[in-house]
């Protein structure tokens, strides 16, 4: 039996669509008729404090979202495996957000905009795309997807993440070791990477201290479309204004919705979007579980399986 | 001998640069001591009124620009063969503004804007690249580039040009008669034609009106990197006020610099940069053209030599 438990998502038309791939294999909402001993899957976001209740013959936890922080946190989270979402579909969504917000920056909106708003024709030529470096942290599906996409349009690419990843054209770098070589040869910064204690807050001054200052006019730039968790929006603030960092697009928040008392909001070179940069589809979602569920079902191992010691 | 002609650009650079390429074949400036009838070639870029004149020897005119719309119309043009520059790298940084606001726009980022000036948190996911039609027009060099670079990243694409192209992964339509249904099914109209009698004022209401209109939130967005020939700026204004239009953006203009007095500045939706897309570089430029001299001089054939009677 699947049990579904979605906040904050329209959990009757998952119901349906579910009820519809699995066939016979039955599929329950919180408030249905049911024996929580029989649930062995339960599919979540943002679960609720009593959510795995009695659930004592559970097999696996299938998480909608890619991120599994908040999920971690959950106070009585069951010792079953946690599924985690692997949605092509929300990896294109990422990185067209994150190929939009990257090449705006490349070619000087912010100067661009300014010039505007003062009636100024004043030419300047931003430099080619393989003249500009994007710093891409966090190199799981997300990041590799984004630098596949990065590539094509001529910049120059490195990355950044826990253990080394090879990827053909990205100049890798990894661990705290390599931390400040690899942001001293960045001019855009991009976050893609799972949040955990030691991520937490890395965007933050001392980081945007150490990137590159000589290349993109206006200054280097970071694009955070991970989490909120990961920033300190005091410094970015900061940054911001005294030119340490010549732009932010930010879709995450420390607190979300961001609160209107914000100063993020009224800075001219800070570029909000509301948590849009990517979402699961619903389709490609029933695929997924459906998938994982049946082949399960058949004695097949689970993948994209979270290490809870990791915390991703 | 080849004779320099370059106005508004560093001639003095261009001229050492050239010398030192082409070793011993003469290179001369105007001012300079040499023979007008002596000269083989001219480079010219925005070539003055008596530009040619007393260039009996002429063998061929090497243009600077990849649009040779202005040189065309000079009065005392003379029939020898029209070169044109056609460089790589400024196929890069063409395709660079492309992308840039193409994805900009995809990403609704007008919409954002707006939200964020007031301290607005309302989401709506934008849709993903496979589902968002970019329909470049001109499939040339620059606009093959541009195809080449946003089919990485998903994007449906179209073409239309004067005469059919076939391209990987373009859907292409051709001449006037299927010019309605090229625009039919366009969310972001990307221009990159060649300026000629067919094609000015092509981007005016009425194309604008054709548009495909229930895609992208907010109505279909015009990029014209091209010239500002192309467009009819009263039809602009007038689009982006009565929502004919969600945003445009406009390197070029129908009088450059663009004046202060043009509605188009104010404009919330419409993205101005001054004529910055692309620029020839001169390192590509020298290669370019010292190896279509050594070689013209060594009886081959001249390339990329320009049809009259087309325009380009």
């Amino acid at each position: 039996m699947l049990l579904l438990h979605l906040s904050d998502v329209d959990e009757a038309s998952w119901a349906e669509a579910l009820r519809a791939a699995l066939g016979d294999y039955p599929v329950v909402r919180r408030g249905e008729d049911y024996d929580p001993a029989d649930v062995r899957y339960i599919f979540v976001w943002k679960p609720k404090p009593e959510a795995f209740d009695g659930l004592t013959g559970l097999r696996a936890i299938l998480s909608l979202g890619a991120g599994v922080d908040a999920l971690l946190k959950h106070p009585a989270l069951p010792d079953a495996p946690i599924v985690r979402f692997v949605d092509e579909d929300l990896s294109q969504r990422m990185s067209d957000y994150v190929v939009a917000h990257v090449t705006m920056h490349h070619r000087l909106y912010t100067r661009f905009q300014a010039d505007q708003k003062a009636k100024l024709w004043s030419q300047l030529y931003p430099p080619a795309a393989s003249e500009t470096t994007v710093g891409i942290m966090g190199m799981g599906v997300l990041g590799q997807d984004a630098a596949s996409r990065l590539k094509p349009l001529g910049f120059d690419l490195r990355s950044w993440s826990r253990t080394p990843k090879d990827m053909a054209g990205v100049v890798g770098f990894a661990g705290a070791d390599q931390f400040d070589a690899f942001l001293a040869g960045t001019d855009i910064l991009v976050n893609l990477l799972p949040l955990t204690p030691e991520t937490t807050g890395i965007l933050n001054t001392q980081t945007f201290a150490k990137l590159r200052r000589d290349r993109l006019a206006g200054g280097p730039v970071i694009v955070n479309a991970a989490r909120g968790g990961h920033q300190r929006e005091s410094d970015i603030v900061a940054a911001l204004r005294d030119g340490t960092l010549g732009a932010a697009s930010l879709d995450v928040f420390e607190t979300e919705p961001l609160p209107a008392s914000s100063p993020l909001w009224d800075i001219e070179n800070c570029y909000i979007t509301p948590h849009i940069a990517a979402i699961s589809n619903e389709a490609t979602g029933v695929r997924y579980f459906t998938n994982i569920i049946k082949r399960h079902e058949a004695g097949e191992a689970l993948v994209n399986v979270v290490d809870r010691r990791r915390g991703y």
